[in-house]
């Protein structure tokens, strides 16, 4: 039996034993703003900070955010709730360089050339009423639902143009089915 | 009692029950060759293919993968097993566009100018141990643990250039130490 779900070319069918354990933690993102970014994360897309880091020598913060419910195991040691930040999945690593501000910096979100990232992706539990919402809450979008061929997922832009992708992970089994390898 | 863990400017403190089950499902990245990234991602880095779709009409495929270790809930069914696929934190989508090469493409990975996206980041029980592997590999590293003024962190680079940060919790702690924030 393969411990993958699907076939390629390229996959490793061994498990190398030397990677239990390791967990894919932090997805990092550059931004201009802390306040503005920390707003539409915490209050748009309902995150939680975890742990924010302030390196004044080198002039730049960390802010560590999830979507995860379960915060019961957070500590309030530091050194402690660093640990578990760090070995947490699923983690949004926002980037801000003391220098930067709105006026002054704006970032590359990776879909235009030199293209390389992509987007983050939430799963919402009601990809209507998640857009109704955003639209409410002048959340700029860069695909609706109906818009172009993937219908039934959206893109919407954080405030330094990040795409983010809203799909409702029981709609986007639908959009998927023709392209399901058999 | 705050509903975050950390203090910092634009939080929002009462948190929106419209937000109440989104997941941060994915992070996306686009490859240039397939077998060469889906070799790297689960022979070096231990991750499983969970899900494969290929959209033949726009030319494109994805593999999203994951390290997460209980797969006891993951289905046969398609349809089911997409559900779950986009259901799920801490995926690892690849995008690879049928017309790209390793020969033709280059993408981009945020860190020089245009810069943006950053890093993506794994957790690894024994940073010394794993790092002295991804030599054994030869994986190109982008910084190791002793370079630098942030010892303990490393730095590899995937097949494309992504940067991946790799650090272990409990000495990441150290490292930070002299940043938190009281």
């Amino acid at each position: 039996m393969s411990r993958h779900f699907d076939k390629a070319e390229g996959l490793c069918e061994e498990k190398d034993s030397a990677t239990d354990g390791f967990v894919f933690n932090q997805t990092m993102l550059r931004i201009a703003d802390p306040t503005r970014s920390l707003d539409f994360y915490t209050r748009v897309m309902g995150m939680t900070l975890l742990k924010r880091l302030d390196f004044a020598e080198m002039r730049f913060s960390l802010y560590f955010l999830t979507a995860g419910e379960d915060f019961s195991d957070i500590a309030d040691e530091p050194q402690q709730r660093i640990r578990q930040t760090f070995g947490r999945p699923a983690m949004l690593e926002l980037t801000h360089n003391w220098d930067d501000t709105a006026d002054n910096a704006v970032y590359h979100n990776g879909n235009s050339e030199p293209k390389g990232f992509g987007h983050i992706g939430f799963h919402v539990p009601d990809l209507d009423a998640a857009c109704q919402r955003f639209e409410r809450l002048d959340v700029p979008f860069q695909k609706k639902p109906d818009d172009g061929a993937m219908k039934g997922i959206a893109f919407i832009k954080d405030p330094d143009g990040y795409w983010i992708e809203i799909f409702d992970a029981a709609q986007v089994s639908a959009v998927c089915e023709p392209h399901l390898k058999s």
